[in-house]
């Protein structure tokens, strides 16, 4: 059986969780809050010297790390997983714009807003880093005006990706309101055969997300 | 054949440069000079919105971008690629490491030093940037006291991947005095067959990346 470790309101573990799910796959949580240092302790650090989340085991002991390396190995040969050579390599592309130019900002934003304190230094990134995550969204909404999904012709892997903290944009700050396809792609993912959402987050953290001196 | 649209010293467009060569296949290189904004033109953004190299176009006009998605799919097949599938989820997550905790900090630090003016503000941001790429350089070293490439037991994408900006750490300021096993690689990598180095930045990024003020 896969154990995962993850940070359950983490939209980068979230994404396994999702896969796994929808691919009825029985696995393990260790639940590890990367916000408050579990990443970084010696014992964790010796399974990923990298210290982030997620990471899965296997029962052998073997690791893997990065959250779209750890969805490819899980998809291979399922349907979420495109069966054409350049199909995937479309869907790979996706995934990297995904922690390239995507993840940094929208997931940043909503990390700030969330999980710093209200005097953090780094609430005056938000400007920059949201105008990054606009951009982000606006090539997402250019693709979606003449295609369904990011994966293929069919919902996968890299939807999977691209979809875990855009669902939860508005956290960071942002308006999709300009961006009807987004949000109609959104709503496709949510009605996917075994979806689940992301928990809430912690009481402290909505709290901060909710509070008037973090909007934008 | 494959045409590449690219910006030769860029460690990004120089992986795809150096697969190519290796592999021994003919292919078309279009100079794009992303420091000037040659990736901001109307006629180059309806080929890749997210405005980026490298890019690569086939005969029949279809495109793929993201530098670590192209080496995929130009890998595939090849001994460049691992066979196990557990093997390329592995070089996978090394790829994504890559672009996410080591090119915004090794690739960036570069940047700031030699593309930017010597009175840029964003030179503020070079103790932090190369912070970060201290400990992605470290991260490595750790895999390499046990391995002798990234993608499996032989040289392939993964090490292409991330040896591009580590090849030329030096410039943004990094001291690889303290990586022995990291050196050790960087020279595996020169000597593999048909390696091709990337070429020299301009004179004016030269003379940047050699003035005393721009020393960490």
């Amino acid at each position: 059986m896969t154990t995962v470790y993850g940070f359950s309101t983490s939209g980068n573990c979230h994404k396994v969780r999702l896969l796994l799910e929808q691919l009825g796959r029985e696995y393990a949580w260790i639940e590890v809050d990367s916000s408050k240092g579990e990443t970084r302790t010696p014992e964790y650090l010796s399974k990923n010297p990298n210290g982030r989340v997620p990471m899965i085991e296997l029962d052998d002991g073997r690791i893997l790390t990065e959250s779209n390396a750890i969805l490819c190995w899980l998809a291979e040969g399922t349907p979420y997983d495109p069966d054409d050579s350049w199909q995937r390599a479309q869907a790979l592309s996706w995934m990297f714009f995904e922690q390239y130019s995507h993840e940094p900002y929208i997931a940043v934003a909503r990390f700030i807003r969330g999980w710093t304190a209200l005097d953090s230094p780094r609430r005056n990134d938000l400007p920059t880093v949201q105008q990054r995550g606009y951009q982000a969204l606006q090539v997402m909404e250019q693709h979606l005006s003449a295609a369904a999904w990011f994966t293929g012709p069919d919902y996968g892997v890299a939807d999977i990706a691209l979809f875990a903290y855009t669902d939860v944009a508005a956290d960071g700050g942002f308006d999709l309101a300009a961006y009807p396809a987004l949000r109609e792609w959104l709503a496709r993912v949510r009605a996917t055969p075994g979806f689940v959402a992301m928990p809430a987050p912690s009481a402290e953290a909505a709290g901060r997300l909710a509070h008037p001196e973090t909007q934008p």
